[in-house]
């Protein structure tokens, strides 16, 4: 016996019994037939139809285009279950059944693929349908429909062939528009169709119905394959093996007088969210004619008036669908002659903002569950919900009107508006006058911060999404587009220039980090608040909820391991209370050294690194303890009662120095000039800078190494966190200081500077003579720590992957470098599947992290373990944390809610 | 019942049983106290003695400086032992004995504890020895030895309050010499040592003989926890838990007449291995007489002479022990009156020269088996055996004369005498003119390659044992002191100086790689060849075939992988052809980038490396193949039958261009100056340099990642390969080529890459209509790589472990900063044992190997695993290869024997 290739409209549970489950038989019957087929089953009323599966469509290809046994007896069958239901008979002049002949695959893949319409049309059934409805114009615009519709999509001749005839006959007829014509004149274009067909094709158009049906099975079929599809699939990440569904499908008509319409719907504003029935319809219209625009329409409330009895039947019909499908659907109906037909229903697709806002309320409503709500909201929908973004209107505004400048690497999201300036100095300066400043430069560097802080947003043509430039930006949630290579900036007549339009320093400009996008002039923007987002806020509350409850893992010991946090990178007690109101759970990671930079510390740090002896050597270092001791207070006070991690200094010391370069052209034209005054100084600081050279920094004298090398520094640094946390105590605050010593690589290090540090802190304690919890711990960012993860845990308490540097190691590629080098032509030639500097690399980097998890704990089974590299903001590499067994993920504060959404699908995805 | 404490001289079964072992009993008896029962077992004449064991010194020391119970009693009944043998008693003064009290340790740390002799006199015992004796003289200078002896010894006083009052005797009879004294002098200075004892202690000499015994054992004890034995002992790496033996030991004398003596002799010559006596003895004379040189000592041979009988009876005795012992013999002996007494043997201290002779000698007299000679000698021996060394009478006078000059790290082994030299230009001019000269640079660079090659020997004063200067020196087994940063170069005055000690360009100059010092003037060198040493090739014929049959370890899937072989690195056919004949199975890396720097081909690199089109990049590039072609060429014709991996091009490409400082330099100066010819030219060149500028370059563009973005140079190399080996195909060799690919750290590295590599080889095989074994395969450099290995073995027929960039990798550390910043004060502190450079770090990136030959092999069970980093010829790094499985290890040519025999000791240190 043959395969069941052909599914009849009330045939919904023999399909799910052959493919066992609802995503089974949507992968069946297609989106469309298996939605036509449920609301069949529960009642809604739906033209009578027939799916050919999917598996028919595969089969079909399979043996070289040939339909597969069975199925065209399969069809034949089915078409009389369809007249018997419709009360029509296919190819019968005096009761004719048209069908429609639509593609439809189990995911969406709108415009791909191809549907012919009034599929059973023919000379005698013409003249059949004339007699039964009297509307000879209906008639023959519907045939003239089906022949240039299946000319074209069928049979493969050129669109334009119709249109020429179409338009000749407009003009012969002095119409501007289709509807102009009148039923003689569709009556004369048929024919002449008729004769298009036969000219290009060398056959008449096919008269017989069940011919038409045939081919244009056969068609839709084919356009599964057809060049656009495939790219869209490969686009989309949809597997070519899934093959399209064909449905036929009754045909009814909206366009049968002023008892008739048609419509489109959302059963919910997709916009904004709001409960209320959002769409369009037209009486006496068809389909076409309200997605073509050619008539106003209407909104759907206006149906209330001109055809109550339908309205009140379609609104309780899709509430009864919303209950049903348990979210918001988009619909598609027809009114044929007072009777409401549902062409199709599907969930719609909605804006952020209503997703959010939708799945919040369906909760309420006691439709769906809150783990189903956190399901339904995407972390591109959180992300985007709390950026300031580009007016939708002025921004296509600006797009017409040629103000599209230059696209580059999207490396912090938001939009941004202002002036552009060419160096950090004079963007601050502009900023504090009150400008709204865009910093604009070829790369950044860390003596760049204050001007990158004090901007609107960011613009580089150098470097890519982890540059300095991209990884401050978004740690600050500053707007920022990197590698606009395309432009090129002149430092010295400070413009910045692509394609001939030069943009001159303090010109207006339009910057938006979510696309990489960079416009001339000043595009509106709407900047939201995270406060005022009432239903985000209750569904991030429920994101923690379920991360608590459902995201407990097995630990390596068997213990259970407590669900995932969400942490802060946080250098400045503003940030920590930013984090903190965002629902940061701890402080992940306290930089250090920024708190060098600040011009009126820096100074001191270039005088500790020059310093000759001990003596200026300390002297400069206990200048610096004030400093740090009340940048520490401020973190501790915004965070009393949750862990704040400090890492202790990591950057090599030529960091703080002035560059090189610089001073070497200042020696060599001092010399060439024969100027002596001054020379002798700057000889012997260009030998100081170049003493502290290194060929690989970022493999070289940082981190523990550092202080190893140099203990007074972190020893300063110690004393200040603790001595901070002593003070906070005292002054009624619940300080928890993790200190993180970065870049180890041997348990030996931390044997080594360990005592050396808690000796300090038990010091400080007693002198003030209070207590407080506080742990001392490492960053994994070295390969080696990761392998020899169990012995590092016997000295620390906590463990924190640096996934930036440890990708870095892993890989070999240097950040600094790759991103221009190669990695965007690795990822372009699909050698790399995604950046992982963006998104965690599990087969390398996350291999080396389970280890490290899993040896860490073996020889401390309660040790934390955490990320605070750029990864522990991205969804994909959060889900790993939580795989691997982390206690937390830390991340930017602006990213911080995107995560608290991650960890909660996680703890979904992966709940036993 | 007591523990056992003591073991008299005839308990060595007994103590055998109770230790379990030979080495067991060394460790309860000490290497001294083992050796003479063993001796006295095998019926050696050996002074009766006892010995008090290790086990009791700890307990000692553990119980507070206590004998434990019942060990005093022990000794006492022994003591009655020895008398019994000895006929003689402790204390009696009509037929004393007198002991010695020695200390004895497991290994042998000499001079390090304490030592007392003739116990048992006293006024008593001495006044009857003079009637036993008839010699006065003998008697009271025993007894004055015993009284300074134990007094600073055992009672702790200053050995100086002796020595005056020694000298003050020694003036006041008119003598130089101790042996001045007569009888009455030396028992007038008995009393006046007894006086010393009692000023400085408040008691007297101690009278009793129990009591001297007693005391001398604690003394003993004591002395293993002096601090010079704790330091002796941590430098040596033997545990302080071991503790030291106490031997109690019949006083035998060779200075009663002429038919008495004492000796020292070696079996055999410990400087050249001959299978002849080697000693020294005296007649009637102290043992302490022969160390001390007062009297010239007198050949063995002389004893034939004086001692006939004696003389043979040693003889015997000698070779009766060799046999016994299977290893040439260390030996002292005393003759009294007539009668040999053996007081000690054990192995003995020989050159690298005779090591390897004796070890051969004994096994082809069926003394010893193969795998006992090859255990036997050190990878050290014949390291040194290899390379150049000073003679040893010109370098004492040349110590002694002040021409020390300066000490750096020694990078490459071996002495080198020329004139310095400071470029490489110069040095290779001088050398081609027939001098010998020596390189003497800050650091190098690769173009400074050829100078490196010219020189006798390189002297620098920045970089570490992985610098350029020390990894292309030992790749050349040219000697090398790297990093003598104590010396300053003055380029400008073309001079090097350390302590105001300045040499001159064109001074002479001697530079010992092997020990890192460097002299002025022509100090003598010696110089060793392969060729002539024959015990040392049969030694290494038998090490390959102990690898290859003792090798064999169990793969991952259960079948068995070949032993280890040894392959060497060589870029040239000169060096393939000097590894073959050092014994090299294969050339495991041929580095084909310094192929490009010859001066010759430089420009057509650097051209295009600049080139503007894709046009003359291809020119350039074909203009390259027939070097290439050629270079491959000899290399396929020296190492026909064996395989040779070829590396793809692998730095990055603005090694190729001229420093950025120096071009940089010159615009500046052109600049300031308004000169303006060729300026514009000058910019673009250092423009063009600067874009390939990499902050870091190790993990920048280099390796497959340069590969793929300019795959027309890898195509061009492998090329070359193909034509080359086809050309040594059709001309009767049998070339194996292997290509290699460097730095992939993912398989869709090589999927992109091999596929149009191996179409090459095909295209080529097919044009020249032969066909030969061929592999492609990879290095695993990169730590992402060895984790995912058994992705990486799908594509690669063969690993390479680049272990200098894997352990830059795995630790972070940069190779060109790491030694200057911070890793020499890692390894004096103990955060490092060992450099991670020098020796394989096997906890870390060992464990990364060992995951990827596993999980290589799981995927490919025949992958060929090989090693090509520095390590290659390190022996602790060799034997780690042969545990994680590999099929070979490579190393530089000079390196090959060492390895073959490193290779060998790993075989029988792990086989089953």
């Amino acid at each position: 016996m043959a395969k069941k290739w052909v599914y009849l409209f009330n045939e919904v549970e023999k399909a799910e019994a052959y493919a066992g489950s609802w995503d089974g038989v949507r992968g069946l019957l297609g989106g469309k037939g298996a939605n036509l087929a449920e609301m069949t089953r529960i009642g809604v009323p739906v033209p009578p139809f027939f799916t050919v599966t999917t598996e028919g469509c595969n089969a079909y290809i399979a043996e070289g285009n040939q339909f597969p046994e069975g199925m065209w007896d399969q069809m034949l069958e089915a078409l009389r279950g369809i007249e018997e239901k419709a009360e029509k008979k296919f190819g019968d002049p005096k009761n004719p059944l048209l069908v429609s002949c639509r593609s439809g695959a189990k995911f969406s893949m709108p415009g791909m693929m191809d549907t012919v319409l009034n599929v059973g049309l023919n000379d005698e059934t013409a003249a059949g349908m004339v007699e039964l409805t009297g509307n000879e114009r209906f008639v023959y615009d519907s045939y003239r429909r089906l022949i240039s519709m299946f000319g074209s999509v069928v049979l493969g001749i050129d669109d334009e062939k119709f249109e020429e005839v179409l338009d000749e006959m407009k003009a012969e007829k002095g119409v501007k528009v289709d509807t102009g014509l009148n039923a003689a004149a569709l009556k004369d274009l048929v024919e002449k169709f008729k004769v298009v067909v036969k000219e290009n094709k060398g056959f008449d158009f096919p008269q017989n119905p069940l011919d038409q049906m045939r081919l244009a099975t056969e068609a839709v079929f084919g356009s599964w394959n057809s060049p656009r599809a495939i790219a869209y699939r490969k686009r989309s990440n949809i597997s070519d093996k899934l093959g399209t569904a064909v449905n036929i499908c009754t045909m009814v008509f909206g366009n049968m007088g002023d008892d008739s319409g048609t419509g489109v719907a959302f059963t919910r504003d997709p916009q904004t969210g709001d409960p209320t029935m959002f769409g369009e319809y037209l009486l006496n219209a068809q389909g076409e004619d309200v997605v073509a625009g050619i008539r106003n329409a209407n909104p759907i409330i206006q149906m209330k008036d001109e055809l109550p009895e339908a309205y009140h039947q379609f609104m309780d019909i899709t509430a009864n669908l919303e209950n049903h499908y348990r979210d918001m659907q988009d619909v598609e109906f027809t009114i044929e002659r007072g009777r409401l037909w549902m062409l199709q229903t599907r969930n719609g697709k909605r804006t952020a903002k209503a997703a959010v806002k939708i799945a919040v309320d369906m909760v309420n409503q006691g439709l769906i569950s809150k783990e189903e709500a956190i399901k339904r909201v995407e972390t591109d929908h959180v992300d985007t919900l709390l950026h300031p973004q580009f007016n939708l209107a002025t921004l296509n505004e600006a797009k017409k009107t040629g103000r599209f400048f230059v696209k580059g690497v999207n490396a912090s999201p938001g939009a941004a508006v202002g002036r552009a300036y060419f160096d950090a100095d004079l963007t601050e300066a502009k900023a504090k006058e009150g400008e709204a400043a865009i910093m604009v430069r070829p790369f950044t560097k860390p003596d760049d911060v204050h001007g990158m802080l004090a901007s609107k947003g960011i613009l580089t043509t150098e470097g890519g999404a982890t540059s300095h430039a991209a990884v401050v930006a978004r740690q600050f949630g500053v707007p920022c587009v990197v590698g606009a290579s395309n432009a090129k900036i002149d430092m010295n007549k400070r413009e910045i220039t692509c394609n001939d339009v030069v943009i001159k320093e303090g010109d207006w400009i339009s910057v938006d980090g979510t696309t990489g996008e960079v416009y001339l002039g000043q595009i509106d923007v709407v900047a939201p608040s995270l406060e005022e987002q009432v239903e985000l806020l209750t569904l991030l509350t429920w994101a923690d909820e379920i991360c608590a409850t459902e995201g407990i893992r097995t630990s390596v010991n068997g213990s259970p391991t407590r669900g995932l946090q969400v942490w802060a990178n946080a250098d400045y007690p503003a940030d920590a209370r930013r984090a903190r109101s965002y629902g940061a759970q701890g402080i992940g990671l306290c930089r250090t050294e920024h708190m060098f930079f600040e011009p009126e510390r820096l100074p001191t740090v270039q005088a500790f690194i020059l310093a000759k002896d001990e003596e200026t050597r300390t002297t400069k270092i206990n200048d610096l303890l004030p400093y740090q001791r009340s940048d520490f207070y401020g973190l501790f006070e915004a965070m009393t009662g949750l862990p704040v991690i400090i890492r202790l200094i990591d950057p090599p010391l030529h960091e703080f120095m002035p560059s090189e370069e610089e001073v070497f052209e200042e020696v060599i034209t001092m010399r060439v000039k024969g100027e002596t005054k001054g020379l002798a100084e700057k000889e012997e600081l260009l030998a100081a800078i170049r003493s502290m050279h290194e060929s690989n920094p970022m493999m070289g004298l940082r981190g523990v190494r550092l202080s190893i090398a140099m203990p007074a520094l972190v020893e300063m640094q110690v004393r200040a966190i603790f001595e901070a946390a002593a003070e906070a105590k005292l002054n009624g605050f619940e300080p928890k200081p993790e200190v993180m010593i970065p870049l180890t690589g041997t348990v030996n290090e931390l044997k080594w500077i360990q005592p050396r540090l808690l000796r300090i802190a038990k010091d400080v304690m007693a002198e003030k003579g209070v207590e407080f919890e506080y742990k001392f711990g490492t960053m994994i960012e070295i390969p080696r720590a990761a392998v020899t993860a169990s012995e590092i845990a016997e000295m620390a308490e906590f463990f924190s992957f640096g996934t930036n540097d440890l990708t870095q190691m892993t890989y070999g590629y240097s950040r600094d470098d790759a991103e221009r080098a190669f990695l965007v032509t690795y990822v372009e030639q699909g050698i790399l599947a995604v950046n992982p500097f963006q998104e965690l690399d599990r087969e390398g980097v996350g291999k080396l992290m389970d280890m490290a998890v899993r040896d860490g704990r073996s020889s401390r089974p309660n040790l934390e373990v955490g990320i605070c590299g750029e990864h522990g903001g991205n969804p994909p590499s959060i889900e790993f944390c939580h795989m691997v067994g982390n206690n937390y993920v830390s991340c930017s504060p602006f990213r911080v809610p995107v995560a608290r959404l991650a960890a909660a699908h996680a703890a979904l995805a992966h709940r036993k």
